[in-house]
């Protein structure tokens, strides 16, 4: 074994030490090692935080305690539950140096070299610089320990840490009280065993590529004029004034018609939200930074977005898919995995999507509803999340429709009317460098996003099966729209949830020739307009269905 | 210098490899180093898959080209990008060995220590196996390039990965042809300067975090800023953009504020359907004859009618009353007796009622009110139905805003157009004869009806009681405005329900000042519109009582 090999064995993830300060000296020298790792692109984005005071300790290691116990809930066998309680996992208060380790990743702001595939790799240079700190300290005698195991949001409020600065984590800092008998704490504990030796396979050969033709779509089934005034007939002897349900029984006539039934019934109905992310974001179009998409997928697994709310009290099966989120999830039952890639690129220079992953999106959107058909569903809506997807849903909304891109932009969620104008120009610029074709497929390629085609290719889909499509908001009536070039046949089957406050929309839906049910100015996504709007399809099914008819109420008619 | 330090200095992200082979017992001493390095929770999730192949070697020259193109396209700057084309920023088809460090994501799958804040930390061990890895190459005479620009959905297809490996890049090894001046080739190559030393800040203190704990306040504040205020943070501490449910928010903040909690909760939603007849009704200003007054009311009572259907579907309590219906009802349990008379007098020429039945009728209308109070609801809804009532709701709008009749008449429930002008003509003889003065409780004497007044009453108890106040069509919209005449202070607990398809309505909300929730151009009545319309209110509810908050879903805001 070498020296190196020394210091690399012995380094330990440390959570006992001594009371012995760590000299001033000492932490220049780790803090200069953590600067010689490799700093992609050269990007120099890597940050350091040192805290002593005892008060900032305090407040960080209350941070420790509220997660620890989330994490203690997480098991439910009760033995690794109270072995779980029995480890010590940081040394917040005894370490006599704190230190945070961060990224800046507002570096990425600005051109960058190695970042194209994947923005982590920013993230990653600042790991190697914590793995030199710890090598660094090894050798000097001292020891480290990463607490991870933080809330990071009240983490970086209560460090007063500005919004692009990402910590890594609270690093403890100290002379070591002990060697863990050369080997990981948890392994001494019989926490686990660590393996003997490194997980090795050689890659002999590639695989072919190969791409997915999208599927033709057959036109459909011609509703039936008889079948039609039959269904009229039952609408007018319900006892009410002819019409006087206005919306509802148009709904109720939509309903008859997509299902083919004059008893419709909505049986299982589901609601998908598609989320990705968008290269575009990385230009300020949101007010919202990118991690935020998700974020909210996280939140949606654990039930707490308005979605998660309103699909449970109006018991709707809520389906979260995972179309292209810059992240990666663990593997979750309640996450369909349809990624494509880590995010579209932005747009502004060059194309967000390869024009194979358009057709992979609509592949992967098909085979969603596909499943969803399976579970007896005869009614989905389409729901979306992705920071900088209204940008995206703009241009392709000016592309597809003619109107000039100002009247296209909308706020997003939550952008400023200083900024409105930055977004208009930023988009109009993009439009402007696209020198491909007027071809539809070309241009989804262009711009993207993942979740936008994978909704237009669900409801293709969804048509195909006979199924309601409910759409929801802005970004889902340019899904819409993209499905409505590729069939206007799915306009039967499609029903406007709602209007919302994203001015563009209005304009859509007028092009559209379509009313939304619902005027809420609501411009959250989600698919929440879809959930809210259920009961009103419902009511439209109940009156059908169950009211008297003139006849059996023995009621005069006018 | 230390002899790490060294190691740690020199190491370089090599593009430039002789043709060296690399001896097995280099790659067995890095991986072993590579396998010392710190693993999250001992999850030991770290893989490793070795390329020699020149065909697999070939295929990831390609991806990397691709995304090297687009990276290339991402600057608009022609020296920048010039620049930029001349790095030479891999090595995969020269390097002898190629190397792809990955992590098993589903690691997660199982219980692990130090995930709970944030599950990179599994991802962050494999970057410090790849820290050490490159410190033991370097140590032994050995170098190594990290390639990140790759489109790694295409990475892992074409090597078969599977969907739980994640790729933190591909790693060129080799024998280093230079030791770029001792510097990183970037800065060699001036594309950047590298700083000349690491940016590190102390904190010495924490910022006190003024996160709500809304478990902590009591639930019965007294109304006053602080506590709107309160709510208001709590509308929008949710995980939404903020605004972004457009009127839920609205509704949340009416139900906070008139139940005075920061956890409204509509408890036995009750609907009150009032039925009358109306003298005015002979003279042939309804569609419909009198006597389907009293088999609507029957209709009530079997459930067959559309107030029916739609209680049932949202598990509202729906209670009849005859308020002075022109027929003997037998006694029946669920029919609320309040009959004044059977119908008013016809107010074309001489009173509709006596001033004694105005007060009869808010006393009715009240005790009913206060009934439905006793069994525990706190939202009542009302109702009505009465055949020729839209000629008296006309009438008593004109007196009440001002407006001329022309602009307060409708076609009531199914009136045709050629209808509408006689009736005009005869309401406005109506108003002509009339000689009383312009005071409230005289005109309602002279006009009518038994039902309108009732609702009037039936709006001020519920007031008084701290009830939600649903108002439903255009006949109860001016029984609101008579109670509001009489106390301005009921609308902050009214809640428009929907804006009818009668054109008097818009025009009388306007005048109210009311934004109605629905515009389903409904025009039925019956509190139709208040029952379909609850489930909105009930989504209000539930996303201020259970969506995650920011602070609780570690969500970033903007």
């Amino acid at each position: 074994m070498s020296y190196l090999d020394d210091i690399l064995k012995s380094r330990r993830d440390t959570r006992h030490f001594t009371t012995d300060e760590v000299p001033d000296e000492v932490m220049e020298n780790a803090l200069r090692a953590g600067h010689w790792a490799p700093s992609v692109g050269l990007t120099d984005a890597t940050r350091y935080y040192i805290i002593k005071a005892t008060e900032v300790k305090k407040a960080i290691k209350d941070l420790f305690l509220d997660y620890n116990k989330k994490a203690e809930a997480l098991t439910d066998n009760p033995e690794q539950k109270e072995h779980y309680k029995s480890l010590k996992l940081e040394a917040i208060e005894e370490a006599p140096i704190g230190l945070i380790i961060a990224y800046d990743r507002s570096v990425l702001n600005q051109f960058t070299i190695g970042t194209v595939g994947s923005n982590e790799a920013v993230k990653f240079s600042s790991v190697c610089a914590a793995q030199n700190i710890w090598l660094s300290l090894t050798e000097q005698g001292y020891g480290m320990g990463w607490v991870s195991i933080l809330n990071y949001y009240q983490f970086k409020k209560i460090l007063d840490l500005p919004e692009n600065i990402e910590p890594l984590g609270y690093f403890c800092i100290g002379k070591p009280a002990t060697n863990y008998d050369n080997q990981p704490m948890l392994q001494q504990l019989n926490w686990k065993q660590k393996s003997e030796t490194p997980e090795c396979t050689e890659i002999k050969n590639v695989v072919e590529n190969s791409v997915l033709e999208s599927s033709k779509i057959s036109t459909s089934v011609k509703i039936n004029d008889d079948f039609s005034k039959l269904l009229q007939e039952k609408i007018d002897s319900k006892t009410k004034p002819i019409g006087a349900l206005g919306t509802l029984e148009d709904l109720a006539f939509q309903m008859g018609t997509v299902f083919e039934t004059l008893e419709p019934k909505i049986t299982n109905p589901n609601i998908v939200v598609f989320a990705a992310d968008h290269g575009i974001a990385n230009h300020g179009v949101s007010a919202y930074p990118q991690d935020v998409t998700r974020q909210m997928v996280a939140n949606f697994l654990e039930g707490g977005a308005a979605i998660n709310v309103f699909c449970k009290q109006h018991n709707i099966q809520l389906s979260i898919v995972d179309a292209g989120v810059n992240y990666d999830f663990p593997t979750n039952a309640n996450l369909i995995n349809a990624k494509i890639a880590k995010g579209t690129q932005s747009f502004l220079h060059l194309p967000a999507m390869r024009e194979m992953e358009v057709e992979l999106c609509f592949e992967k959107g098909k085979e969603i509803v596909e499943n969803i058909v399976k579970s007896g569903s005869n009614c989905i809506g389409f729901g979306e999340m992705g920071i900088g997807n209204t940008s995206t849903a703009s241009v392709l909304m000016s592309l597809l429709t003619g109107f000039p891109i100002e009247e296209c932009v909308g706020k997003g969620t939550g952008v400023e009317d200083e900024k409105l104008i930055q977004k208009q120009n930023l988009l109009k610029k993009a439009i402007e460098n696209y020198s491909g074709q007027a071809e539809l497929k070309q241009q989804l390629a262009y711009f993207g996003g993942f979740e936008i085609i994978q909704m237009a290719g669900g409801m293709l889909a969804a048509f195909e099966n006979k199924m309601l499509i409910l759409v929801d908001g802005f970004i889902c009536s340019v899904a819409y729209l993209i499905a409505f070039k590729m069939n206007p046949n799915i306009k039967k089957n499609a029903i406007f949830c709602h209007c919302s406050a994203e001015q563009a929309h209005q304009k859509l839906l007028d092009y559209l020739e379509a009313k939304p049910i619902l005027n809420l100015d609501l411009r959250l996504g989600e698919g929440t307009g879809c959930a809210i709007a259920l009961p009103l399809l419902k009511s439209a099914e109940a009156f059908l269905n169950e009211m008297a008819s003139f006849e059996s109420a023995g009621i005069s008619k006018k």
